[in-house]
């Protein structure tokens, strides 16, 4: 039975929500990383994700400038990192060398890959559309790299407080 | 420690993965309802959605015809039906007769909001882009509504073969 609410109540329900880590790199040879929640895959043919990145953004300013980003899927282990990366801005901060996120070199973007994500694609920008309040960024995915280990699992955002924390399925769940 | 491999390879990574279900009407009358697992938030002023929607979905056709929606986040309980609704073409069958879904009116949008989800968005299509192989659909919400029950979780995709089911937090997790 449904009731009827302002949408900011209504979308309290949908969580875990999947959030991933976007990093770029500046002119200035410093990397930046910036937790994202609007996120999805845009296209199969060749595989691309969409983003929602605020354009106050230091993000927004290097994706704008360098025209490429890697998307990292954070794992459970990366949730105090991932919360000061999504909860400080870059343009005068190293959150790098704030947090001590280790990174690893990737193969034909600029921006590091964080080694101890789950994943991480990089990415070239396609293009910026922007329908609402936000800038969507999609970015064309040209090199994926993944972390071998099947127990790093990514890591979600629960809602309450930025609780961020990873996901198990229901131990007693219907089976479609 | 990230190892490069082919990037349909570290997106089985990525999971448990948000579903939604988008609910139209046609000039017939008859509704149909699609699921989706291309979804994000998209603006907060006003709220938006971002939606890949295939270009040769019935829903696809509807959307562009009626220019609204209803985008409904499944709960734990519909894990059959939003399986079903996900594989079946809504041209030529009632996916409503076949499953059985329950549906309530909504208040400004003539698509019908599923009763058992957790929330349903009334939305009004705002634009459409193709960056890749497949149409983002942005709708505007409109109308919100959700199940008041607290214990009336969401629906989740966990990637491998179609495994529909909710999402708890780990037992032992590290807190943000």
């Amino acid at each position: 039975m449904q009731t009827k609410t302002p949408p900011e109540n209504a979308l309290k329900r949908k969580y875990p929500e999947q959030t991933v880590l976007v990093v770029t790199r500046g002119n200035d040879g410093r990397a930046n990383v910036m937790a994202v929640g609007w996120v999805m895959i845009a296209s199969s043919e060749p595989w691309m994700f969409a983003l929602g990145i605020d354009d106050a953004a230091y993000t927004y300013e290097l994706i704008r400038q360098k025209r490429e980003f890697v998307v990292a899927f954070p794992s459970e282990s990366m949730a105090k990192e991932t919360l000061f990366a999504g909860t400080h801005h870059g343009h005068s901060l190293d959150k790098f060398a704030a947090t001590g996120l280790q990174t690893q070199t990737g193969v034909l973007v600029k921006a590091p890959l964080l080694a101890d994500a789950v994943a991480n694609f990089e990415c070239r920008l396609v293009c910026i559309v922007q329908p609402g309040d936000c800038p969507i960024v999609f970015g064309e995915v040209i090199a994926a790299h993944e972390n071998r280990s099947p127990r790093v699992l990514c890591l979600y955002n629960w809602g309450s407080n930025y609780t961020l924390l990873g996901a198990r399925k229901p131990r007693t769940g219907r089976l479609s």
